[in-house]
């Protein structure tokens, strides 16, 4: 085992032992920061890496209680002014030399799944479960970290062999594609030249890299609020309008919305509550709701149909309604130069068995938020796969890496700089 | 106005400034054990009032965060101990002479309703509005409370001109119908003669007695709770099992129970919440209910069809589901010899205008489980209206009581506790 | 057995074997007028009896398949046209003395239940079962005919003791309260002093008559009709609008209405149908509904309900639709000197064992619209229901009367009329 | 133009003026049988060209009522006869030369979809609009038929240069994928060693061949039916089971089943009609539904989901239920060899300006189910897409082809069966 890769591996364990959903990332970029600044890297923390207006899905209640936690688990003070109630950073290595600006891009968040119990489970085997009840890194954005600070690590060890500029992005609150817009929107990457990002497992099992992934769905997110009437449900149930029954036939509905021809779309309703006691006509209600399409046709039709639905049905039960936008996803469009060159880079990584250029994706990202802005400016932009064998699917309870992806994706990062910037 | 309406007026507003809800009534339970010991009467509190196995509707973590409440708003930690974490609490004055049994049951909690910001709204208007957000008194048991404390008054204030046995009950959790069940099964009322209890306002305008309502339904209530599996909405929903759409389609049906011909019955879904993260398939799901009939047999109709339903609709979403029973209550039948006991002390009552022996109430009563309990061992029950001018219907924001009706309420429990232990 | 009852027995068991729905009693009219007119009655047929725009829920298409049915049964061409297209008949008897104006109201249609096979069935077992495959006189309609035309053989046996006038109604389409609103806007009744009719069995027993029957219900009949757009359900389902979806959620949506707290209120979906072909995405759909309410003002609450939830739902859906109302009756206020007849003749007819002056009927009837005409011009009306035992309840397959009833009913029709015309 | 492409144009009109739904196509097999049969082809009809057992989705009931209007159509009873009820037949031609079996299939049947009055609608303009209401050739098979005799009378012509032995199978039923299978079953393709079939139009522009289209799904239809039991909806109603009910929360739940992440999963519920009157409770319902999935792992997968909810929600209801399989296909696999073929012959094809080996169809077709029966026999099998523009999606009311396509396709028939049999 390489340096590196131990670095990724005990990184990667360390994060998957305190989770933290979107915008609550307050322990784990701590940890980001003290890492790079350690290493001598420029982090833009809190405000300056957001665009405000941009940002999607983020409860001030919750951010509160959990920079209490992070507080509790041994963030300081200072630390958590520096970040101003936003998590994420984006971290800048200028060398003096002249060259590209290159910019790898890493989320850190986690999802909001209990952790297995069974004793086979690595994090169980090996003592790095998750300590944060109800969430887990069910999706690989720890050992993406850790591929970030491993390539944050080798670009310090390798600073006089490199030019131009290198961009760290440690995006908060990928789940749910709420951070991307927002750091896209902090201007910091107006000048890259070269955008990569990546993610884990997903439909590639160990050795196998995909460089030009297909089907990354553009996605809309919507949070929508009920508000009805209370009234006693036998003595004058005539008074009340019911917001628990208005959200429960509006989810009823948006789950048959009419699919499209031309390629995926879907709906999920994820959460929802409403109704206050067992025995009042029930007053309020809310929901968290996402559609999704191969492209951002389809994605629009699902969006329209669904708010025509969230309408219509309120109309039905005189119930009023709030619909706000809450993360936002495009389709994918990857750059043919920089295809190439990973397909190049990974070929001669050891442990990659098979570069397949094109395969079905099938989820979203808002890495496609950052990649925009750099593309609208005039760069280049790829995500690519990076195989892991896993036990279970994402988002399940048994989710899991295998660790010697860690090493691989590594190894890709580091040979597109040695070709970017060296 | 008299000293006893004065003390019930200024009582009523105490307790409504902190509404409780069932089982939480703390700091509600410590006013009322503090005012009947202070007049010297013999209190059972916490777990020799109730009947463990009969308690329905109770969580033990909101229990902690509302003793927590308590203690912040001056209960003291001798009497949180003394409660052992059950509220509520049955008084008993033993004259010296022999005599009847005779109990009357006051009802302590509020209903989760916010209070009406409405400057014209009396309890903001004079001060007393609540201080609990999200909670209110807006069914008047701080009413009930306060003429069964005065009530308490008046019994020490005249001990010497009385015979036999006083018993109050001060009955938690009523609305659910949770609390009734398990005092009943207390023992405490094994030996009671006769039970008198009584609700504010409903269908009765200030002025009007009715001492044998009608239509009082029996109920069931039940918190059901579902697991689905999670996965990832677009890449594998297909391995996931959706505990959101199930409890939404259910309680789309149980809204659509066919009703019974023989009489009224219904159905309220009062609360419910489901999923985990807006891009998760959701994985659990809880809702409360609540079926009503105006006979225990149309009751047992709805409950039964409720049933089937939960079960059939969790087998077409291939989603486990438990149901628990959260609250009870029968149907009311009062006995003639009180019923006149209570018209003939009614209509002496100055303030009373018109005594209406039946009329249509509509709602439920734990009361009937106590009542049951005093019948099946020989007593005599009823329960009667005290009209009760009211700008909003119960249970709603802007409800209110004409606090005149708390005397007129004091003096008809006064005028029969003449009649029965004079 | 008296005459007249054996003749309303034999006029019962033969309308029995003929039953016709509303608005296709050609072969029942027929039968009805002939009898009629060779007893010497006047009988307006057709439309001189029938106030076109009031005509409600009657369909062209089936009228003429039912004019060809009864064709083939033997009704001559003549009388056919004679009908006009439209059922049901007045007929008049005036005496030439000066007296009052009393008109009884008898409603000749069927439903649409298959009757049983049940051999102890007693139309199987005596051989007079429907012989109209899926109707059924399953709701005793075949017996207020049969009454009516022994009246009128009784009037015609006793004219001369006779003074004043008495008309026959013999309404068509009660079933949905389709005929009622028709007849009465013909003007046939404005000269109308006394109006009576009643039912068979319902929720009394032989033996038990009922003179002012309670929750009578008002209600309105609605005719859906909803037009999207046909698409290919897997290559462009984006194209289609799915009249058969929009329709089921609506169906849903209406079970579920919230109810009165005032009184019963109800709904019933009775008839749908959606569709084109299977691999099609359905273009169109019609749904047959009604509401009820205990009062005029409950009903209007269930029917705004009703339109809201449709025009809501179409919207969610983006489909369009129609509302057509198709039938309507009131709630029902009986006139004291009627009743108090009803209650007198009543008390003195062999086999009537009890007069209930008031119990709880709870279904619909355009009686009422017929009523509403008459006192609307300053007459009396009184609607009373005739006891009958009855194996199945009404509507049900097995549904049968007690035929002794028949002869009570005609005795308190007969006592009526020596009262009010002799 | 060519007098082959004339012929083509002439009898795909005459059909188009004539549709006739799956298992009605009395008509138009009776003219597919003159033409073949005055060509000297042998003509497998009736029975012996189906098996019975594999027979889906046929109505007696429409059966009778469609040989009626074939009748008045002018087809014989000789014809008829000969038909024994069942549509469809299989053409053989023998030439006395050694060689292979070479099947060429077409399907007959057109879709529920009335044409549109738009006066430039080709078939209004140039008349020969449908002739029966509702029916329409919305889908093209009028042409494929057209294709089929076409090459009936090549074949004739130029019997003399041809080889072993040429079968035409002219499909019933292959909307709803009902006739495949039974023509299959019939045994008469056991000894083919190529198979061929196409469609018109579709994704293509005129101009366009796909020789090996893509997301071909695998299909199961489902004719369920529902029983309950009838009531009065408001004195008796818990008397009665409600299959109206039942099956538009089915409806609901259907539209909302989970989808597969691996690929296409889809379903229709393209007809429905329950319920008797409006004012009983509904005692029965009937629904067709269709699943579809990209491989027969989904399709089994939505089709027991399907089933699952059907059942659950009968539980629900407690309503009986009866679920029959209505038609069926698989998803497509075409073989290399006969791939190759077509895009051979297609590029030489004037008027074609493109092959497109693979695109992306999305349908179903139950071809699926001979071209298996023949594969599994030892046969190959393709199945092309010949381009057509068309101003309507297929299955809506302005669909039309470019008919220059008939000729497109004929000419590759042709071609095929000069590699194959000359």
């Amino acid at each position: 085992m390489t340096d590196y890769l131990a670095n990724a591996i005990a990184i990667r364990r360390e994060l998957h032992t305190k989770p933290e959903p979107g915008w609550m990332e307050f322990f784990t970029t701590a940890r980001i920061v003290k890492e790079l600044e350690s290493l001598g890297w420029t982090v833009h923390l809190g405000t300056s890496q957001i665009g405000l207006d941009q940002v999607m899905g983020r409860s001030e209640k919750l951010v509160e209680e959990n920079i209490a936690r992070a507080r509790k688990e041994g963030v300081s003070d200072k630390m958590l002014k520096r970040m101003e109630g936003y998590t994420g950073c984006i971290a800048e290595w200028k060398t003096d030399k002249p060259g590209k600006v290159t910019a790898l891009r890493f989320d850190i968040d986690c999802v909001g799944v209990e952790e297995t119990d069974d004793p086979g489970h690595k994090p169980n085997a090996n003592g790095f479960r998750s300590c944060h009840k109800g969430f887990m890194h069910a999706c690989g954005h720890d050992g993406h970290t850790a591929i970030g600070l491993t390539v944050a690590r080798w670009v310090k060890d390798h600073a006089d062999e490199l030019k131009g500029t290198i961009k760290l992005i440690f995006q908060p609150a990928e789940e749910g594609v709420r951070g991307g817009a927002a750091q896209a929107a902090s201007g910091l990457l107006d000048d890259v030249d070269y955008i990569l990002g990546s993610h884990l497992a997903l439909m590639c099992k160990s050795g196998i890299i995909c460089p030009n992934p297909q089907d990354v769905l553009a996605t809309t997110k919507f949070d929508v609020s009920y508000t009805g009437k209370p009234a006693h449900p036998t003595m004058s149930p005539e008074l009340g309008r019911d917001a628990l029954a208005c959200l429960c036939t509006t989810v009823c509905e948006l789950r048959a919305m009419t699919p499209h021809g031309k390629g995926m779309s879907r709906v999920n309703i994820g959460k929802i509550e409403a109704g206050e006691f067992r025995n009042v006509v029930p007053a309020h209600g809310t929901m968290q709701l996402e559609v999704r399409g191969a492209t951002g046709e389809i994605n629009d039709y699902m969006a329209d149909q669904a708010l025509r639905i969230i309408k219509g049905t309120a109309l039905a039960y005189d119930v009023q309604y709030d619909v706000v936008k809450a993360g936002e996803a495009s389709s994918m469009s990857n750059d043919e130069e920089l295809i190439d060159l990973v397909t190049e880079v990974a070929k001669k990584v050891p442990g990659v068995t098979q570069v397949i250029r094109e395969m079905s994706m099938g989820g979203s990202e808002d890495y496609t938020m950052l990649a925009n802005r750099v593309q609208a400016h005039g760069g280049k932009s790829d995500f690519f796969i990076i195989g892991s064998d896993r036990p279970g699917a994402h988002h399940q309870k048994n989710f899991d890496i295998d660790e010697k992806s860690l090493g691989i994706g590594f190894e890709i990062y580091k040979g597109c700089l040695e070709k970017l910037n060296k």
